[in-house]
């Protein structure tokens, strides 16, 4: 008698397509938005990208239930509701292309004034030759230095700026940078430099990262980016030092998110929103598919699951 | 006796600042607008930027003249007025950082809709959650392997996408790509290229180089970057095939330039235009300074030229 097979739920086909060679894998698509047929047999629970559904919800009658594979790297919002004994994994490096290239988009399109020329061009008009801002010989503070952090730093390393990097804790430099900087050194950094890219993840401690304080310390004229998680800033303080001029701001995630049409962020000068864009791209595909291929190769050869996160029951990681 | 100094015209002020602790040099700040008293005495005379000086006028009574340094990498409209022994020099180098960093920001706003989510933004408009596209993973064409092409690569080279060049001949390759192409593949190449960032001289191989043949050979969808010259594009052919919808432009060359405001470029669907602001940014500065610094110490030492493009009587190099 053959062993029973590895049944793995995926949000759409082009997942079970990505497994279709795989012996000993039954793939089924469930979007999850109604209990399945066979879910007492699914042990491998791809979600769906970017969803509002509850792991608590989700879960119900997954009896075989042993790992939830999410398509975003945030997990914050899953943690309170993982199974006892289910292992929740994130999508770590399906996302860091696309982030970190909005990052650059982003931080070019801002201080190279494209959002300035694309009103100029509805009007159909050629602006004057004056000398403007450019990215070369800023210094560029990356905060958050994981692996979109790096994607972040090793796009913005040929532009001939400075590069600094802050993550939790102090460490060695790489390639990129000579020396990691903890974010307790944040305070004395963010005064010499430019260019401040925010890409830590949502936790206690980064949660109004940038308040008021914070952003008094960045210089006059500097662009904060964001494309970690709008909670890290505090909205009311961005835009009191926007709206007087003194700070510029590019935000690819905002708070409250959706973005109400009546708040003050939309019309602040010096502010570019792109609508939480960052991963949701098609260089996502390749990237998501390849990563539930390695999480079904790992349980099909017993293996622990790849970017496990946290584990229903036990403390989280 | 000293020996005469040698005396140094320069458009602005920053320039004579910048050469201040040279021995043996005496600088004028003349922005050329009108003969100088001194004139007779001027053997480097840099001209200033985006002029529309012609070297004809300018070297009227220049009768030392021995150096004409220019601040645009570009040269063709100069090439028929050098005085006879008189050097051109262009300012090679002194724009790379700015234009390529040009060709990122108008890839990266393009790609990533920046334009797009700008009148978003002016409506206080959320735009729905969908896979857009993303640079990662495109195949990307850049024409012209010159200074400026290899800073274009090396910026793009991080973006997780596939990098190949042509030049005006075929040769080998560098860190950045294993091969560059001659010009005459350049047919065969574009079905197979997302993104092409043109960035040749304005030649006469050059002019109409992408004419409406060349752009018919571009996949549907693909992206046409101009940071080169306006008469590099055939710019009715580039409506014609923008306004179809197959091809998108961002461009910061056009043909005219200025756009007049009746221009049917203004309006043309998926373009993007920047008015020539490629060069023209703060990063110019360090960098144009310190050229004419090299050219003067050059000349001091009695060496050649640095950057020299053609000489007055001779055959234009």
């Amino acid at each position: 008698m053959a062993a029973a097979p590895l049944v793995v739920s995926v949000p759409e086909n082009d997942y079970a397509e990505a497994l279709d060679d795989l012996d000993g894998v039954e793939t089924v698509v469930w979007d999850m938005a109604a209990p399945h047929p066979r879910g007492a047999e699914i042990r491998l629970a791809v979600m769906p990208y970017m969803t509002r559904l509850s792991l608590a919800d989700v879960a119900v009658g997954l009896d075989a239930l042993e790992v939830v594979q999410l398509q975003s790297a945030g997990y914050e919002q899953f943690l309170p509701d993982v199974p006892d004994g289910v292992t929740l994994c994130n999508a770590a490096g399906v996302h860091d292309a696309s982030t970190a290239e909005l990052a650059l988009a982003l931080t070019l399109a801002s201080i190279r004034e494209i959002p300035k020329f694309v009103v100029s061009q509805a009007s159909s008009t050629w602006e004057p030759l004056v000398l403007r801002s450019a990215l070369a010989d800023s210094r560029v503070l990356v905060v958050g230095y994981g692996q979109i952090g790096r994607a972040v730093a090793r796009r913005f390393a040929p532009f001939e700026v400075t590069l600094t990097a802050v993550a939790s804790r102090a460490r060695d430099g790489d390639e990129l940078v000579p020396h990691v900087h903890g974010i307790d050194e944040l305070p004395e950094l963010l005064p010499h430099h430019d260019v401040v890219v925010v890409i830590v993840p949502l936790t206690d401690a980064t949660r109004d990262l940038f308040d008021a304080d914070t952003l008094s310390r960045m210089p006059d004229g500097a662009l904060l980016v964001n494309v970690a998680r709008g909670p890290v800033v505090d909205t009311d303080a961005l835009v009191t030092e926007c709206a007087a001029g003194r700070l510029r701001a590019a935000l690819d995630v905002t708070e409250p998110e959706p973005l109400p049409a009546d708040h003050p962020l939309w019309t602040t000068p010096g502010v570019l929103i792109t609508p939480h864009i960052g991963g949701a791209t098609q260089a996502m595909r390749p990237r998501a598919t390849a990563l539930v291929r390695r999480q079904v190769e790992a349980m099909l050869a017993g293996e622990a699951p790849v970017n496990a996160v946290a584990t229903g029951g036990a403390a989280a990681g």
